[in-house]
């Protein structure tokens, strides 16, 4: 029996002492605690981690800590969006993104090519950066193959991003494959689409990525979700997992609501309905906004874990 | 200047009656009201409408009013998830699904083969139907050629099953195209890939499917977006009109919020700044859960639109 | 077992029967449906109803709708906050409110002397108009007697409105209690104030009211809560029943979660635990904006009442 | 121009270098570090501090960092429900409060005399405790005189605690009035009720408390108001501000969604069009939850303040 506890401001107190009074004091913060400790579990145990997020989390600054997590070995496989992948290349070569305001003239913004995400900005040029950026590199591409899944060309456009914060980069680096199932679903679509104008013979294998998702992890392996929003890139998360025996770690992280009945709200608890994650599963769900939970949720567990030396 | 009227009851109050009542009520009845205002006038500009929602409104019977729509001639072009394609097909070849409740006991739920989606229940054996029918399918088309885009295989499909209630049904019969970029995204996956197995030369090319979506309007259309829902369904229609010159009507309902950034609670507003709704179109963003917002919004429409010989 | 039943449409449909699709469609739509049957079964069972709402409520045209719910006979208690009196008041003399937008410019608004609320606006001038009322009204009833508990002098109020709209008026005419536990936060409570400064033996008790509303039901009785969103008017009226048993009957309609662990989120689930809520009540929690969710759920309870003969 | 920069973990962090970091990383996290800076300036600029905040967060162990707060001289008036006091007397005597979970079995609680609140549990006891303490005081308080403002008596009580972790306490110890506008909804109304049928001529004088909330500042003091949750708290304490001219900083936090127009869910954009906040105030709405957002954001403040000397 977990008491509540008062908590008390020290100065200059650490996050990590900060999530260890969430942890007794109730409400979303105890379930934050709880997450921190599933994760420090998830690594202990040697599970196979799956990070999944959606694309507005790759506009915002977590996008750095999304690629020094795959630097630390945080993660196995990583499921997104393309909106992720568009937006962590605009950054890889050199653009920057605005902090604005949710209440902005959205018109105006319009005019002065200013593109609103929340209260972010992405300017056109940056796109039209990117898409001078893809059209060359889908060139190179074909000159060494016509038919890639989307995994292999995730990876071969990461090995050729030389930019730390970038999660391509990163993660070719480390050899963590990105899954994008809906990779059509963006600019890049689009390009894609360009490009087999004039290349009849240039495709992209979904359905051999599929394989790829399932071989990344083995019906022995432990495995843990991370799923940060909902979306395609959860649900997809959980498919790989369910058809490999299901999660023996879950932590959800959203804002979504599980009244609708979507994927994207739906719990850690009715995952256990459908076998995607055991039934004795150490699963959680957080309900709050990432930008703010998962950073203090995940740091609270890296600051435990380097001290175990289970990261580098 | 509009003001507030009080509302009342009168027995055996119509629907459009009610909506009517609502648009001078206040809060989100006069977003409603606004909603089946925009519907109305698309159809009277002789928009393109694209239609999106998510899976689990395909699992509740909000699918059979799906395939109405169709049939009514309310949807030129409809986006939608995997999810919702398998469980069109369940229930056209004769599956049914269960109303349970949002706090079961999910372990137990699980042994008894049930999984749960909100409040609704699936059983498992529907999903064993669904496998067994969608590899018979598969070995037929197969025949036929080996390689298709998204659209023409769930087009094949829907050809094939005879229900009125069935989305792909009216669909095909409609000439309607289904545009599902994350096919692998579900068990059609999973089959996709076993079949891909054993037929290496097998493909589904998403990419030929993205000049589908373009070339499903032109510039000149005027276009209408009713989005239900967020995620990948919302986002590529809004990406579909974009290139096309940005929608002139729109209609988003969704209980997503916009605090967090994502694309799934972005309100129209926001699309303005993208140019994906044009600077003067006839905009909404209704709050709410579309099981109860969309069938009164549409159905108000629907007798309007009934009423001007607009739809058969 | 209860079959998921796909909806259609068919012309001039009436309230009644899309209750009765939703309520085999899914997700809040069956909440819903549970909600109509609720309120059916309180006023079959001779329940006693305790109807909250808080006062965005009486700003929107659900006003005139509550008052006519009095006039019906579908109310013994009601519990609202000093808002919902002020604007009842404003309402009967004459003022209008009116459609807006929730973007509007909030700082060029102030300067037009319109203040918003959410889609609405509320002018100064109907403040004035009020506070210039309520100033009078306050002298007559000093001249009768100088200590009132809250309810008695709402009912004071109403037998001075002449209006049939007015949720005072129908109240102080069926001697149905108003209960206003915070009846000092507001322009009300302004005046209040500066009535005592004059009037120093002028009070008003609340602490009586408390034996009012206790009183207004007895252990015995059966008891159902219909509580629209949350705040102190949903607590107290729990507060009355608790006292005398706990409901048998509630229906709980809000947009709040229940995550925060805050009472205007809590379910009827959570009710249970205290005793607010009998063990074994008739209990539906519903997820959605009151003002589109609250008139089609109980106008559909009215159409079968009617049928009943249940209400005149 | 500030730019999306991205995050990054490093061992030991503190909270306020990751308030830093979120200020520049998008979402909730800029709209949090805006809060941190508004309440900096608050503060240095001398502004009387209205804090407010719903009984659920004084059932967490916020309530120690509440007491906290007023002992460092941050609150200058404080206003929340009358569950808050319960709670903090109950603990100050002694009791204790646990942690639980949001799906427990709620009528096997209710047997086992618990009562939930989100994931948390209140004994029977802890309510049997408080009511044997509440009956006592009352008679001590009675003997001194027979008419009591809200504020009084709650001063009355707190310096008959001696327990540095409560509210009450600390806000009697400080002379920091507590307002709680309606009293009477909760188990201490029905203890006042009861003592009243013994004392007929004892009296709370809830009018005499609105003078005291009005004078707590005067027009030419800056306002700042700290309003976490919604609810007759948050409303009270705009109204007080608005009396005497408007707030010239506000910080908002809240989980409420302002699209259903209720005073809960309302922004601080809204309050400008009533004049609550002055057009040119610094004021910020945070969507999130207060159990997490609002410690991380005073932390980071405090340590800033304590830093520049403006607190002890």
């Amino acid at each position: 029996m977990t008491l509540v506890k008062d908590i008390k401001w020290i100065k200059g107190k650490k996050i990590t002492d900060l999530v260890k009074d969430l942890s007794s004091c109730g409400f979303q913060g105890v379930e934050l605690g709880k997450a921190t400790e599933c994760i420090i579990k998830m690594k202990r145990e040697k599970a196979k981690i799956y990070l999944t997020f959606t694309s507005n989390m790759a506009t915002s600054g977590l996008r750095g800590f999304f690629a020094q997590l795959i630097e630390l070995g945080m993660v196995d496989t990583l499921i997104t969006t393309v909106g992720s992948v568009e937006e962590d290349i605009m950054k890889a070569i050199g653009e920057d993104f605005i902090i604005g305001s949710y209440s902005a003239d959205d018109v105006a913004s319009h005019e002065k090519g200013m593109n609103r995400v929340g209260n972010l900005f992405i300017k056109n040029e940056s796109y039209e950066k990117f898409e001078a950026y893809i059209k060359d590199v889908l060139k190179k591409l074909y000159e060494k193959k016509n038919r890639y899944s989307v995994s292999e060309l995730l990876r071969e456009i990461g090995l050729m991003l030389n930019n730390e914060n970038s999660i391509l980069y990163q993660a070719a680096k480390k050899n963590v494959p990105i899954f994008c199932p809906a990779i059509t679903d963006g600019a890049f679509g689009f390009h894609l689409f360009l490009f087999q104008q004039d290349h009849q013979d240039f495709m992209i294998d979904v359905v051999k990525d599929f394989s790829n998702l399932i071989f990344s992890s083995t019906h022995d392996d432990k495995k843990g979700i991370i799923a940060l929003g909902g979306g395609v890139s959860k649900h997809h998360a959980i498919l790989g997992t369910l058809i490999n025996g299901g999660a023996d770690y879950a932590v959800y992280m959203t804002t979504a609501r599980e009244y609708s009945g979507s994927m994207s709200g739906a719990t850690t608890r009715e995952a256990k309905s459908w076998g995607k994650i055991k039934d004795n599963a150490d699963a959680v769900t957080v309900i709050g906004d990432v930008s703010v939970f998962f950073p203090l949720t995940m740091m609270a567990a890296l600051d435990v874990l380097s001290e175990e030396e289970l990261i580098k």
